[in-house]
């Protein structure tokens, strides 16, 4: 069930037997000379539908917007800083809170954005317990990173080895041609390619890493394998949710 | 052009003959007991794509959450704050203009983000003129409601008279079956219905407007209105945007 | 009853019989070659004593400083941003909600704050909603703009058609010379003013409007036409805030 | 001259020849059974005037709305918090520095208010030290305490003694008298009134003084007294001003 | 007892028979050619301590950083601004009185942070007040300059006469001597020092005070008066706590 | 060096041939029943002055609070929320940048910071690429955690095997006892000690760590043990922190 595509009647009545929600978060940002800059929204968004068909679970709106300003060097990336998503999430939960929801799932597109959104949480919970809101203390927030189930991460490294890299990898690349198969798109990419360099500001990160990729070749990627992974990352990401809502 | 499905390069190209980007803005908001949560945001989101086509413009990812602060208390409202809105708004231009934008057309879904649209574009102009980009006072931001096209408004009140209402209108309603023919939800509906009192508070509102409509009757609603209301909207805000960035 | 000029027993008395409030908001911004740059906070002001006196209602202290960020190109002009009026309108209804008011009032001056003011009315019955003040719900603001007032707006069309203008109008200039004879000034007015272009940074505005007027002649204003504005004004104003207090 | 009676072209003549302006700020607060809740923006706006009169000086827009959360259990105070006042006083010099404007010249009515003033200068300096505004580290601010003058407090004592206590004294309502002879109030006063406790918060305020009154007999003052305060305030406050603006 | 050196039950059994604690707060900023820079954090600190131990007080972790934008412009120099050090005040105090402390002591080591503690302690109640804590009226904080004790001022004077000065003054440096006798700093100090001009902005501060004493002379500082002040002020400040935690 | 015992021309003298400061953070958060309170900072300070010797690198002022929000349900926990920490963390930096630092290495004594530094680290870079900074863009933050050290993590697995667990771990209560070998404290732990469960809210963890361990047996901690990790941690950093700021 998406939550955008519900009536409010029927969120109503969802309430009545989960209190579990999944919530998609990307990032609008460069992915390289090839990759789509909302690689990391359409990743988690397709994902967090499977798992929601998969579980039977709400599924919210989709955060386009993540922590991405070392990428802000890049023309098209969009950011918000920490403390702008901080009180985006924050409004967001306490939003669904009030509404009923205690088990909050985000399927997430983008690492930049752990650091924050783990942050926001801790805030949220903070802020929640203040408020007038029933059994605020049982509101629990988990991440779920698609690109680190264990599955997807073996058959990253097996199918790409070395080329898989940290950003505009060729297994996101791959799903985002999954999604879009009429969209994928080439150049000549530099075999050089930078990659272990730390993450600084966003001139930094442009001088070192100058076509935007890091350590990663996106030209390996095809459709089938991206189908692989969306198979693998909503099998491991539903039984997570599973447990997630089950616990006591 | 999609930005979240163009590459960087892509979107460097595009900025070398245009500097003028399209923003979808919605709300996740009740809309009465047949009316999708995500209406706003759907009825922006494709008008957007719509008017992005006909005039080969670029349309930025569009924001599901906009300020329904009044809708709260009913399941599934998502609401961002407006003091919240103003920063992600703000984060969303910069970025934007970092990039070499400077044109922002936003097709907005929801009457209720007008107000902290126009203070958050206030906002931004300000901020803009302290920052170090090239030509920051030629940042320019317009907001067009589809829903306030002149021919739009029109036809809905030639379709549904005083039955349009203010909230889960029918002519939203319809545009969302056009998009979703296969998601047409049905209730049974009071055929009395409050109108015509004032928004204040969340709670308040609820207590005036039971089921969240707003004099409406969504009922009349059919996809194929939806299609006539697309295509009216579609041509006037193709118009409008080529003049806004026309212009000197 | 101004709030300046009672004590607080004198409030807590007014408390146990109206739970209504008056509260006038300017701006402090160029109003043109002749216009004074307080003309907003005078003429919200003027019109909420003669409204206040009318109906025995509690007057608040005139907030002077609104949303005039696109003045701020012109010397002389004091903006707060929209996110400093919002938190300074939280602050003012908040004290005056634990006080015991109800029923906020804001008289009008300009036509800038009208968003800001929406958004942080919003801002506000949330925040209250959470703080422990019986009957938070039953808080509502309304905003009056003396300038729309239906009789008003006539005998501006009237007495100038279009020279009325949008900004430094004859007919808030003669509302400021009927509240002091004495300080009407003269300038040599371009006959050529500019008017139609859209609002948007300081700077843009200050090319496009060079010398603050917005398609207004204020040369035509006198303090007579300026006091039938007034009462107009104050008339329709009064009919209004009665209405406001009265509504269930 | 008064900023608000000003027209735009007028203060630009003014900056021409002085970068100085003198504000006025207050509080709304209450002043005991007979004090005026604007007793201390009355205060510094009148003075203010006459010091602007003595000295040809600008006098900006007054603050009627200053730090006063001690006394928020009182009907019809309406305070700031710190963090808004900082933010107001931010914007409202940013402006004026902008126009070109260098010496800020604070005549405040409310002790309370000089600790958040004495923070938001701090914050102010170095928030526009990364502006783009020449000279910025030009700026200064002033606070001038109208009831700290020297003749002002010796007059003080020498009329009331230990009755002048330190709030809602007899100085500050005999100025208020004199401003508006006609508004003047009367209540039968407790002869014992509590003085010397420190200031917490509001509940805590009240509990220990119940009137409002700290240590004071406001029933000593009389109209001609203010009179006195009046001009000897505005005597050596016109040489400070002076003396502020003249210094290197 | 030093908090940081408790365990949590340890201050449990505390709070069982007293909410009294002590906070130190100092600053990190230049004191002149020979001053450490952290001199306000080391005195505060250490008498801390010392009247921690005297009562059988709680002492709280110190706070080094205070408000000293103004000394910025000299290398070494961290200062918060005013609004952030409001914040973190605020939640030392809600943490600590969730906890159930009730009587906040504050030693402070700078003068600079007395303006920005006021207001931090107003925002701080009236936060509180809105919170769920039990008796959260009662919460009560004071500030204690140990520099001002009436026996350490009267020492310096006697000591120093003039060359106390106001900034970098050899009591405060002496303080520091006693506490680190190993690091006593020397250079050739100018004979003429500036002092007397008021602190405006950072760049201004330096140009009037160019090695950054305020009309002090620290080269008479020894450990031995140093220890004197030490003990004058736990003498005095201890008797200041036990006043301010019996008073009811 | 330590910044708090130098001078400011001392740290301009060190400014001419080192850019590298070394930050010491910690939390005020419960250890567990023989824990100290402090043990994050006292742990991440003694090492920071470790490798500040080793290195000739100055060392800043420890920051003594960090985000322990979950802790805050045990007596004497003290935390910033993540938005006041992310705004202490800029006002750190940034004055430090103004005075000529560039490499930031942060000494990090608690697990909860990690997600907020970075997040603060990701907003100080985009905030100082607008200020008047000269080579702003080569400012660089990194984060060491002492008990993520290879060596450190080595060693604790060896001694104390999964006793060792994640919060008041034995090798961190053996670095205090190592720093204050007469604070060792004891209490009868119970020998079944919750584990796995993740962290949420305050009240939620303080019912899944009823005593405030999370799978930790403290009582194996020895001094001499807290030595060897001190020793390690020192070896392994001061390697980390020369690599660091010799990086191009």
């Amino acid at each position: 069930m998406l939550l955008q595509l519900s009536t409010w009647p029927e969120v109503e009545n969802y309430l009545s037997y989960s209190t579990g929600i999944i919530i998609p978060i990307g990032s609008t940002e460069q992915h390289g000379p090839t990759g789509l800059i909302g690689t990391d929204a359409i990743c988690a968004e397709v994902i967090a539908k499977g798992v929601g068909e998969a579980t039977a679970a709400m599924v919210g709106p989709t955060l386009h917007l993540g922590m991405a300003l070392h990428h802000t060097a890049f023309s098209g990336t969009i950011s918000l800083r920490p403390s702008t998503l901080i009180q985006v999430v924050m409004d967001y939960i306490t939003c669904l809170a009030v509404s009923g929801f205690r088990r909050f799932f985000w399927i997430n597109g983008h690492g930049g954005n752990i650091a924050t959104l783990k942050a926001a949480f801790a805030e949220t919970y903070y802020h929640l317990a203040n408020l007038n809101i029933p059994h605020a203390d049982e509101i629990r927030c988990e991440i779920a990173n698609w690109f680190m189930c264990r599955e997807v991460y073996q058959l990253a490294k097996k199918l790409y080895g070395d080329q898989e890299g940290s950003h505009a990898t060729p297994s996101e690349v791959a799903l985002t041609q999954f999604v879009y198969p009429d969209l994928i798109k080439t150049a000549t990419l530099d075999t050089q390619v930078a990659s272990g360099y730390p993450i600084y500001g966003a001139a930094d990160f442009r001088r070192h890493y100058p076509d935007g990729r890091m350590g990663s070749n996106p030209a390996l990627a095809t459709p089938e394998q991206g189908q692989q992974f969306y198979q693998l990352a909503v099998k491991e990401l539903s039984n997570s949710y599973l447990e997630f809502i089950a616990k006591a």
